[in-house]
């Protein structure tokens, strides 16, 4: 077994992902429009499995995070307080000649233009990246709305609801997974950097005297996920600790992987201190929605935060990353005459395809497909019933299919099937009867 | 038990769900923005559960059907080609007096307003429900894009590229489940008229021959989703049969619930004729992503499409509403003063809370929270142990909790439980050994 990572993977990846219908871009049809992915039938159920894992970890499974799930257009009000009207926004240049534009960071040789080699650049201006839209029967500023730049934002806007509701008492989180939206100038490396996508966020409520404590247990936490939830190694991952902090905060730091194209961030862990609710103390001038009494000491403050925010996509993008590789074993052996065979090595609990069940003959399809119904009922399930096994393990192999089982001809005398596993390739007889406890080992083997 | 239908029974669901954290106005410290709902700890959960329900239904379980999850932004062609962009318009008059704006439609007497009594009012005027943004550096017409008005468009658009990657045969559907946006002049009935939701669509491809009987099928199956799935009483639903059919549509209905303030569509079953991809087509100039070719009859057509259409909160609004109950059967018994208790009877199955575990004393706590370890593997489980058990009972009938499990002192000696029915407030002794089971046909009667 070889990970491969050269220049080309990216390139594969992006092709393999349209032909298998795991990602790819929208509106293709009418030419494209840049930074926006659709998830397609063997996307949508990675994604959803992610999200999931994500959902159970870090709200189901614990007694102090709460769930919550906020509209993406709020209150525009709200992206006031938060710093975003005024200050989210990249620095951009435009080329007088060729009137192309630029984020002044990305260039090399800011006041020559990349594309044509003029000096004649403008001045920098500052451009803000969120999406502006309009609520209401007139299309004028005081009308205007924003879509949600980050998910976390309405969370400190929902905070003392949530806390009378859940009758929760310091320190505890709220979390909420859901679209958000940047008008990236230029979108780049797939779904890593694009217009549309999916944050997953938990804010962590407490006293600022326990917040670097909780720090710590956040970063510990979500290290955890990545390594043991999704089984990514962990010399493909890094700390970046921030050496610049914003003026309130005692900490920040992101988690990196090692993407085809580079280091690139999947999540930060911030320390926020209590810089939002005080804004949103501010500008709402609703006191009592902002701060934090407590009943036992009698005091009353504002809660310190801490954050934990990550991508969906861009995890997606990095189990598909980890998982490509190019198998140059002798693959003769399953009846194919291809020497490379491309598979996505993805954990079985996430695989779009769990189990695939491919009778080896039509004549077998009886048998094979109830086999099939009754897998479906606890696992993602394919059923393959055409072309050559060898060319049905290979389409398996291309979306992650962990586990095919075959049903052959001796399945009727000797109530056994034949489970291939996609990373050894080995082939393992076992019986009808003890299919499931053997499943379930293998797919989920810490439940 | 009695089902209380008053007109005061939104007003107080509306209460309800505010309070115990289920559903909520957005950006209500910033008063508020009209037509915005944020769901809460105990809204998420229902959602997520009706959500997963209606996949399953649609998608997971079926051969024919295929997943897809595209953006909410897309190319903005695609609205024109929908003819969103032209006639996706309601018809709007102004009072020149007060400068009121409504929808025409609403009106009870056109020509005169119905706040200040002007008859000063504009002629009708077509006001476009698609939010608009800009994608891109520049706020221009050039880069003006549109907020998905439904999920179906993107469906369409992408109908080739799933059927490639899938290798499908016709007939087959496409699935998704997403926001969509419309920017209503008079959001209303809490969030039954709202400008953010939730769509839930599946398009299914055939033959136009095969048309009619794939609208009876689907018509059926839907049907049989409130019914049989949500458990849905037959008599508040009806079926509302459209006598002015689009001049491509064979036929089309809607599913309607009797909600407190009425009738209200739920679901539509719509045949769409062959309009969609033929518009596509003529939009796009992409004809070999609009026709399918049937490889046996070596014929290239347009394929007909039925849809099934239904909005995630209507459904949720519908669970609530159906659930709320006020039971004015003697409370006393269980130790409270009230003599009218507020219930939700929502389904096991997507109860936010399935099983509250309630400790009779703190002192039982170290076996009860061993307990409610163990069922919330396989539950959304809940553990209370502050106040009285009257009051802790109320609390989980406000948010539907199907089934309370008590620990009392007696569970150490006979490693029994007592468990409380929602509905029926009858207390049943079962063996510790024995409640996963129990619970089991209780919860998932038909898994």
């Amino acid at each position: 077994m070889s990970n491969i990572a050269d220049n080309d993977t990216m390139t594969k990846l992006v092709a393999l992902c349209k032909r298998r219908g795991i990602i790819f871009q929208s509106s293709e049809m009418y030419g494209g429009i840049n930074g926006f992915w659709d998830y397609g039938p063997s996307g949508v159920p990675l994604r959803r499995a992610v999200e999931q894992l994500w959902w159970r970890y870090m709200v189901e499974e614990r007694d102090n995070v709460e769930g919550l799930d906020s509209t993406i257009i709020c209150h525009p009000e709200v992206w006031r307080a938060s710093g975003h009207l005024a200050q989210f926004s990249d620095s951009m240049t435009d080329c007088l000649e060729c009137k192309k534009r630029y984020r002044v960071d990305q260039l090399e040789n800011p006041g020559v233009c990349p594309n044509c080699g003029s000096t004649k650049m403008t001045e920098p201006r500052e451009f803000n990246l969120m999406m502006k839209t309009f609520v209401g029967p007139v299309f004028d500023e005081e009308h205007a709305a924003w879509l949600r730049a980050e998910t976390c934002q309405p969370i400190f806007v929902d905070f003392n609801t949530v806390r009378i509701a859940t009758r929760q008492k310091l320190p505890f989180g709220i979390a909420q997974t859901g679209k958000a939206f940047r008008n990236e100038i230029n979108p780049r490396f797939f779904t890593f950097r694009s217009r549309e996508f999916m944050q997953m966020e938990m804010e962590f409520f407490c006293r600022d005297e326990d917040s670097m404590q909780w720090f710590d247990y956040w970063h510990k936490e979500r290290w955890n996920f990545y390594t043991k939830v999704l089984g990514i190694p962990e010399n493909k991952l890094r700390i970046h600790w921030h050496d610049k902090l914003a003026h309130y905060a005692k900490a920040a730091l992101d988690i990196e992987f090692e993407f085809p194209f580079g280091w690139g961030e999947i999540e930060g862990v911030h320390h926020r201190g209590t810089w939002d609710m005080s804004r949103h103390c501010e500008f709402s001038k609703q006191e009592k929605d902002c701060k934090y009494y407590d009943q036992d000491t009698k005091d009353s403050f504002f809660p310190t935060v801490v954050e934990t925010s990550c991508g969906l996509d861009r995890i997606c993008l990095m189990l598909l990353c980890n998982g490509y590789d190019e198998d140059k074993a002798d693959t003769q052996k399953e009846g194919m005459d291809e020497d490379v065979r491309v598979v996505l090595r993805l954990p079985a609990k996430v695989a779009p395809v769990q189990i695939a069940v491919l009778p080896l003959s039509k004549k077998l399809d009886e048998s094979a497909s109830a086999l099939f119904r009754n897998l479906r009922k606890q696992y993602r399930a394919n059923y393959d019933d055409s072309g050559s096994i060898g060319k049905r393990y290979r389409r398996q192999d291309e979306i992650g299919t962990p586990f095919c089982v075959t049903v052959d001809f001796d399945t009727a005398n000797d109530q056994a099937v034949t489970v291939r596993d996609r990373d050894t390739m080995t082939q393992e007889r076992i019986a009808i009867a003890a299919l499931p406890a053997y499943l379930q080992s293998k797919i989920y083997p810490d439940a």
